[in-house]
């Protein structure tokens, strides 16, 4: 066993503390990963504070990891000691069912083993990346490319392909008009990765406090959705409408945005249910639609992706005792726009 | 002007009553139609019962309309008298549209003109099929092919079109499992459609009532989704569901049924909001969307479809005097599968 130093909550409403964790003795196709820099997502914070269902504490979150490979498992083909990884939201998954054959883990239909909260095969449950090390299976690590530095990489690993993923499923590219809903973590990705893809990009955020970002980062226009003449003065514009809020929207308003043949789609859950008006859809044959992060090759493709178009988040490094103010502040959405621990300070 | 002898209602609530239309002088690209079958749609009955919002009394409903040419304009080209025709939902559209100039007249930015309960560009309510003769545009006419008889063509113009449309924009063929909900008018049609574009077809009704007659039109399989089973047995099944039904159902149950990348696609829309989980679209990457009929030039080719594989609608053909009591069958699920009013009884 491998010990490695963490951040871990022991309770819902309870502070970090640090923590020795045990990591798995390397099977032969496991990867050490000498952890450099964890993203902060929303959902570590949902996840932590038991919003989404119960939680077996301990809990270690964390699923943007980027690091140095330090050894590897006897068998292990695709890495070697000081190649340049991260690991994702997942971290293993059956890898026969159909949606595992297509290179689509996220949706394996025996479950896919999140990176923390979840249950390895070996029965132990997993613990993230706010930590010093993590053993993860060869098949569930990518390569980061040379000239993506560790700390901006880690964000792409949930906040950029839970963006790039429905971004190029749905399209986007030269001609298509492209709305992205929010101006976060996700958001700020969106825009950046929407407008590498050579869409016309619109922000649709809450106010316009972040507008001169927005445009810096490649928007081509930037409407604050507070305002309800917004709605009236888009409607029937866009092809895709990439929502990356979590919170409760009215649908039917942000559904009336689309043109013809046009696609909504949500990237995070509201806890609550949606009301949704079906005349929004049929009358110009719209479409709502979810997704989940991305498969590890689709993984792969995007980090590559971002290396070619010099697309990286805007991060705020943080040292392991400021966790928890951090939280605080993903909260009251004052982060621009994503917190990443500096994994030398556990 | 033409006098056409129709049949009309008077108030939400009032019975249908023989009364003589005026249809106006052929203008240079309009044709006439001597009417010799009409549909009956469950939508008449919203709209001729005020159901759908105000409605000018007295109308004439009907949007299901096969007979023959008897005269043309000036410079018609495209028919001439004598030739087999149907209309169906929509008479007129502005044909300036981005919508519009792709043959999607349904969608027409400047609102197309409906068959009856509409406002034509002479600023003249439009009257339905309900009756001997109407004068449409040749644009908004489509040839009934030879071997299709004009009283199973009529339902096609509608019940055809509505679920031909989707089901073909969504990838019905060899090796897609569909599902559709309802063995009503529109449902029976499209057992029958998605059967003949090769998928493996399933019928999702309230019972099993209907079993017989959907096996003979085609479908692989047939459960009866008042049995709670039935959801649990299907769960991850269909690449796509067609729901014909206007009802409220619970979207998350039929969602569940989806494959990864499935679509649910509505025609039919219920009048109260419907309620969705979001995690029931993003566990599997699906889609909820809704269609509105089709557009012309699809109608010809849905029709020239059918004659080429024999698929027409069940009938039963009543006279001008049986609508009232037609409607009630209706209401009461109690028609297999279509009533045709026979137009020489008015």
């Amino acid at each position: 066993m491998i010990t490695a130093k963490a951040r871990a909550v022991y309770g819902p409403d309870k502070p970090f503390q640090a923590a020795e964790i045990k990591r798995r003795d390397l099977d032969s196709h496991d990867v050490l990963i000498e952890i450099k820099y964890a993203g902060i997502c929303h959902s570590d914070i949902h996840t932590a504070r038991g919003e989404w269902g119960p939680v077996n504490y301990p809990l270690v979150p964390g699923h943007e990891i980027a690091g140095i490979v330090t050894d590897v498992g006897a068998e292990v083909t695709k890495y070697k000691v000081g190649d340049r990884v991260g690991v994702g939201c997942m971290v293993d998954s059956c890898g026969e069912c159909e949606n595992c054959r297509k290179g689509e883990e996220q949706y394996c239909l025996n479950g896919m083993v999140p990176t923390y909260a979840g249950v390895d095969k070996y029965g132990e449950p997993t613990q993230g990346g706010y930590s010093t090390h993590i053993v993860v299976k060869e098949d569930f690590v990518v390569k980061i490319p040379d000239n993506i530095e560790l700390d901006v990489a880690a964000p792409l690993l949930c906040a950029g392909i839970t963006t790039y993923s429905p971004l190029k499923r749905w399209g986007t590219g030269p001609g298509k008009k492209v709305a992205i809903v929010g101006m976060g973590g996700l958001g700020h990705m969106a825009v950046q990765i929407a407008h590498a893809m050579g869409a016309e990009v619109t922000v649709l955020s809450q106010t316009l406090k972040k507008k001169e970002d927005g445009l810096k980062l490649g928007a081509d226009h930037y409407y604050a959705t507070s305002d309800p003449e917004t709605f009236e003065k888009l409607a029937g514009t866009f092809d895709l409408i990439l929502n990356t809020v979590s919170a409760k929207i009215d649908l039917n308003a942000y559904l009336s945005l689309l043109t013809l043949d046009g696609t909504l789609v949500n990237v995070g859950a509201p806890a609550e249910p949606l009301s949704l008006n079906v005349m929004s859809l049929i009358g110009q044959r719209r479409s709502f639609a979810g997704s989940l992060i991305g498969g590890i090759r689709e993984t792969q493709e995007m980090l590559e992706f971002c290396a070619k178009h010099n697309v990286v988040p805007k991060i705020e490094v943080i040292s392991a005792d400021q966790i928890d103010e951090a939280y605080e502040r993903v909260l009251a959405s004052n982060v621009k726009y994503r917190f990443v621990i500096d994994t030398s300070t556990m």
